[in-house]
């Protein structure tokens, strides 16, 4: 019987907040969660600002099994996360030998200058992990259960590939889907039935409005193959009942 | 001199944590708020789960000028929103009287039965000011500060739009972009001293990684065009500058 592994994120950026940017690491980190059977719990979006990090690290971090950043690694002024996760920890955020070593020998040998801007990327709460990064070196860490990633998407999702396979990992959630022509307020009623049913299963519907019809998907989630498979039938039976009456 | 105006927003579904749905609402969300000039401050998306939704509602309504919350309003067991919104506040969740007789019009101009599921379309917490529907006609509703809306985009969009001329506003945060084809390392030493020169204005620095090339976005946003101007004057010697030497 595998444990429960649940995980939070938090996305970290002003660019975010004002629209500018349209996050796209939240909805890979999900996919990818719930490919490999953890239960992403909960995700906050907060703006450069060392207080907020800290609260919703510090928040995160004792409640659930890991937490995954995003953002606020790179070389500028606005870059904070290291100093707020040191912040959150209590830890000293300092330069990281190894990460100055690899930046230094990467820019001497591409000629570019290793400016104090470029610097800061090898400081990390001290004891920290490296999350090796293939795209630009300047490499993410971890400290106990926290995963401190890049924002650019390309980077963050070379350095989830890196951490994955070194996370436990729960039961995988199963799940089947089954698009009922019916919408919600015809089925909701039953459907809870069918919940009550299967306590041990977690039944979603999905209203859908495409054309200016409804129709609704309903998603079966569980950790057994054969109680999502018995939950399905049951649904299945309802829409045909539900089906005939109208 | 106009105020500052702030906002947060609550993200509930575990269809989006599951990653099975991918979110739209929060960058609209974000460019609206930024479009009249309220500063959108956090973001958390939560479970379909009571306790998680009160747990975020109340930590962000006494800390921000209005919250706005999307999904979980729906007719089915899931649709847990308007109970838990009603908990934050202490107050019973019941059905709504307009509410109630809106749909049971709705549904009986159309021949479709108003069921127990579509009934539950009606609760609200008591007092709860609506949220006009023009979709769907199940109304959204506002209480106090924090406003409750649907997930589905269209009508969440829709919902948005009705509300946002009720809302106070602040100053709108001015922004102007820069492009720089300097990296961000090179560039990250003399940004920090343009935004220690001006305190006023907030400067951001948006790596982009296209093609295997970064380049780097930088955003200047004030609540004063002329700082704005100024500032925007001053990244472009330094981007003059670093480009002669390198």
């Amino acid at each position: 019987m595998s444990e429960i592994v649940t995980a939070a994120m938090v996305v970290i950026g002003d660019e975010i907040l004002s629209g500018r940017t349209k996050d796209r690491n939240i909805g890979h980190l999900a996919d990818i969660m719930t490919a490999v059977g953890i239960d992403l719990k909960e995700v906050r979006i907060v703006p450069d600002e060392q207080e907020a990090i800290v609260e919703a690290i510090n928040a995160l971090r004792s409640r659930f099994t890991y937490v995954f950043t995003t953002g606020g690694i790179g070389p500028t002024h606005d870059d904070i996360t290291a100093d707020a996760v040191a912040a959150a920890f209590g830890l000293p955020c300092e330069y990281d030998d190894r990460a100055y070593r690899l930046l230094d020998e990467h820019y001497e040998a591409r000629g570019i200058e290793f400016t104090e801007a470029r610097k800061r990327m090898a400081r990390m709460p001290r004891g920290a992990r490296h999350i090796p990064n293939p795209i630009s070196v300047a490499p993410g860490f971890a400290i106990d259960n926290v995963f401190v990633m890049a924002g650019v998407p390309a980077i963050f999702q070379a350095m989830l590939d890196q951490i994955v396979p070194t996370l436990r990992t729960g039961a995988k959630l199963l799940s089947v889907s089954i698009p009922s022509p019916l919408p919600e307020g015809t089925i909701g009623g039953p459907l809870g039935e069918v919940q009550k049913a299967f306590p041990e299963t977690i039944i979603g519907s999905y209203p859908k409005y495409v054309d200016g019809r409804f129709w609704t998907e309903l998603v079966i989630r569980s950790r057994s193959e054969e109680t999502l498979q018995a939950a399905k039938a049951e649904i299945e039976r309802m829409l045909d009942r539900l089906l005939q009456q109208s």
